[in-house]
Parts: structure tokens; sequence; C-alpha cells
């Protein structure tokens, strides 16, 4: 009999973030989980590694049959604990990151260390999902969009090219009656227009607090911001190769005598 | 007359790290220079933000007549808060970041602070370049490349498209006289090996400290890492757009019946 495939799951909520466990629910039918996660919120880490301090990494039962490790660490170095020593040998066949709170769609994926942990995952050749549900709340419902989850896990770890394929998946805050369907598509050209809320410390000091609206400029239907205002979930293939090629022939000519 | 440039410079490494101190006194005669950078080493910090705390933000003389001020924040963060308030309502020209202490090309660029400020401000549309030496040393010798560094300024302010180009520049640790020149390159596929550090703390703890090796698992005579192996400085033009456009139509095709 054929092995079940081996899944490591992590986020960048924390481990006590009800949308892993969502996540665990959605995909414990596919194989062995094995779980890696912060122990502690690491929202907008991006791809944060540490590297100053130690790290400290132990054996939960929060999930309580499923193999779970909480880790002091970043996203990023949750993933590469879990590959060096939890997994350490052992072929994973798939990545799942999320169920993210909250949109990582556009250039959102950026910032966000759900993300991250799956692109560090891809960037070790393992084909690799992160998830993000439109609803910053707690008490968000991760189950609307479980059907759909559960075919794009199926699909990948059917048809996954096994070379580190990296999916970022945003749910849009409906019903599942509402939820149109997949729309693979391409990043947004859309980002945060930051307003820093200012104030002054019980000390006297003054402070700037980050918030903002996110904009999109992007007036394309082809891009993922297009498909979760259309009702569907959005896929975008993403890498992380930065090289822009569009500007490489350019460049070279134009730096050609410096 | 026609109003000088303004530069926004930031770092990683800090605001009193000799990198920043370097590419101060290269980029001084290109135009007005206002600093914007951490007040502690924010190394590998890649594209985080900081959200759940208040930001502090204070003006120095550290660097006499330079406008500068130290953020408690991560590089990006930095970079936010020189647009909103230090600079808000003018002009950034260019943004420069570094010199790093140490390697940001190939897949280094992901985990980079020095790198992530300079994408910041290139995703804001601010034609940007990143700075780094391959010599992790506090006490590094950061002028051999002024030459150099200057050209590629010069070339950015003069010729940046002004919509955001980014530029990954990295330099090799070697004499002045040993640098052939500059190639414009692409990321190579290379990546960290990890190996962890374990040991035990003062009080029994378990604990993992992440150290590594870079591997070059790319054979190709056009990227960063082969300029850089070559005596070139290698500068890859780079962007935020993470689609994967090979990638995109194969998984719509693939996903059409989901």
């Amino acid at each position: 009999m054929k092995e079940k495939p081996l899944i490591l799951i992590a986020n960048d909520d924390g481990i006590t973030a009800p949308g892993i466990k969502a996540l665990i629910n959605v995909a414990k039918e596919f194989g062995d989980i094995v779980v890696v996660a912060p122990d502690s919120p690491q929202s907008a880490k991006g791809h944060a590694l540490t590297i100053t301090v130690p790290l400290r990494i132990d054996e939960t039962d929060i999930f309580g049959e499923i193999e779970a490790y909480n880790c002091s660490g970043t996203p990023v170095d949750c993933v590469k604990l879990a590959k060096n020593f939890v997994l350490e040998g052992r072929k994973i066949d798939l990545c799942l990151s999320g169920i993210n709170h909250g949109s990582n769609a556009s250039s959102n994926i950026l910032y966000s260390g759900t993300m991250s942990a799956a692109m560090e995952a891809s960037m070790e050749g393992i084909d690799s999902i992160g998830f993000s549900l439109l609803d910053f709340s707690m008490k968000a419902d991760f189950t609307q969009a479980t059907k759909y989850l559960k075919l794009i896990i199926a699909h990948e770890l059917k048809n996954g090219p096994k070379t580190g394929r990296l999916l970022n998946v945003n749910i849009p805050k409906i019903k599942s009656s509402e939820i149109k369907g997949i729309k693979v598509c391409r990043q947004a050209n859309a980002r945060w227009k930051e307003t820093y809320r200012e104030g002054t410390d019980p000390y006297g000091g003054k402070y700037y607090w980050l918030s903002g609206e996110f904009i999109n400029y992007d007036k394309g239907d082809d891009t993922d911001i297009w498909a979760l205002e259309n009702n569907y979930i959005s896929v975008v293939p993403s890498m992380h190769d930065l090289t822009d090629y569009a500007m490489l022939d350019k460049l070279k000519d134009e730096m050609k005598t410096l």
C-alpha cells in the first residue's frame, strides 16, 4: 500500500489561532499532518528569520492525535526547523500555511508571514499553498470554503510538479453558496496607503502606530483582487525569483558603458 | 536653477553601522540626503512590518549636517515613516539602502531588510537601489567600490524610469584594482543549507541557533553569484510582482475543471 502523503502545516497567526485548526481539519484526510507553528502571533513578519537569538521548539498536544510543535521563531523559522529537525530526512509532499486571518492578496504576499512560510518551503522544492480568508476576526467562519480548499489540496497533491510550486490562495468573506468558484489569476497592482495614528505615551513620548487602507490601482479583470471582489477564490502561482526579466535586457543595454 | 535631487537613505544594520555612513559619503554629492534608519540592527527582517506596537522616530545629529532620524521599527517601517512624516509631500527622487554588511545576492533578497527597504520604496514608484558588500565585518572596507557606486547612482538619477525600478547591487570583497566592472544579471538559483547549533541554556532548556552555508545550484554565467565570483559588481533588476507568469496559463488550464 502506498504511504500517505506527508503534509507540513504552518501559519503566522500562531498555533492557537482558529485558522490553523480549520486548515488541519480540512487537510487531515489527505495525509499525515505535522504542524510546526509560531508560539505567538507573527503577522506581517514577511520573510524574517531569527539569527541573533536561539530558537526553542516544543511538542504540544493542542491538536490531540495530530503531531504538533510550537516554535519561538518566525513562520520562516518554523519551516526551517520542521525540515531540519522535526521531519529530518523525511520527504515533505506538501506544505500548507494558514488559514490566515486576513487577506494576503496582491502585494500583501510580501508582508505576510503565512505566505513567507509557504514560500520558504517552495524554495526547498516542496509544493506549497498559502491560504488566507478575507476576515481578520478571531471568530471568522473558516468553513465556508472547505469544499474548494479540499479541491485545491487534492489537485496539488496529484498534479503539483514536485518542484516547489507556490500558490497564494485567498478566500472571499462570503457564504459558501455565494462562492462562484476558483479563479487562477495574477497578483494585482495594489498596495497600502498608510495612515499613522499619532499619540503620546504615558511618559510624554510621541508615537506612531501604523494603519492604512489597501488601494487597488489595477483595472484588470485577471487579478486576484478582481476575483475576490467578484466572489471567486483567487489562486496566484507565485515565485521567489524576483528578477525583473522584462527590465533585464534594457538595463544591460543601458549600463554597458558604465 | 534646478533643485537638487532628494535622496532617502535607509539600511538594516542600524543607523550606527559603518555601511550606512559609507553610503552617505558616496551619495551626498548627488543631492539632498535624508537618512531614516533603524535604531538597532534589523538584519534578516525581510519585509517585516511593525503592527502590534507603536513606533518611535527621533532626529539625530550622528551624521553632522546630514538630516537623519533613527526609528524603532524595521527597515520597511523606516521607509514608510520617511514617506509619511519626515518627507511628507516631498518627491523622493531616489532611495538608497545599505551598504549592507554581507551579501544580498540571489535568494538573500527575500530575507534582507536592506533590500526590503529599497523594495518598499520601489512599490511607491520611487527608483531604488540596495547596496551590499560581501563582508560581514564591522571593520569592512566599504570604499573599494566607490567609483562604481557613484556610476550606478548617477546612472539611476539620470536614466531611472521614475516608476520604481529596483536594483539589487552586490559588491565583491576585493580590492578596487581587482574589480572588473559592473555586470547586469539575473538572480541565481541558490539558497541556504541550514545547520543549527544545538545547545542547552543555563536553565536546562534546549535551544537551536540558526547557521548555514549558501549553496549555488545555478550553472549559468548570467547570474549575480557568477558575476561576484568573477570579480564583477552584480546588478539585478528586481520586482515585487511575484506572479509566476510562466506557470499562469498552465495552472489555468489545469484548474479549469475545479
